[in-house]
């Protein structure tokens, strides 16, 4: 199964919804970017569609924003 | 492991979540609750701490709030 894709920014919202995507979906089903280690997945988060953080791409492309941490605006400043 | 739930109302972002998350986490894991079809579960996701629909309440009691379909205000409308 291709994998899903968790898109955060190190906010507590992000934290906490990490942990329960990984028990959720579990940690070999998720690849995990954090914007403030590698900004240069901020484009293609932006391409799929990701407008705020936390978000979970999953493997048909669909975006689900889980609760609200930062914008895209807020990460990319 | 004890199910997760979640609640949504038929809206067409709620039924594109849900699918999602069926794929994500398995039917198995997962209870889904139609507030259209089931009003008398409203208060129990108020309790939980839903605000607002598509939510997954996982296994241990957080809420993810997906997307935004419709608040629990409009829910009870």
């Amino acid at each position: 199964m291709k994998k899903s894709i968790f898109y955060h920014a190190g906010c507590p919202v992000c934290v906490s919804a990490e942990h329960d995507i990984i028990n959720l979906v579990g940690e070999e089903n998720v690849e995990i970017v954090h914007f403030g280690e590698d900004k240069s997945r901020i484009e293609e988060a932006e391409k799929a569609g990701v407008k705020s953080v936390p978000a979970l791409v999953t493997p048909t492309g669909n975006v689900l924003h889980i609760n609200f941490g930062a914008s895209m605006e807020d990460v990319k400043a």
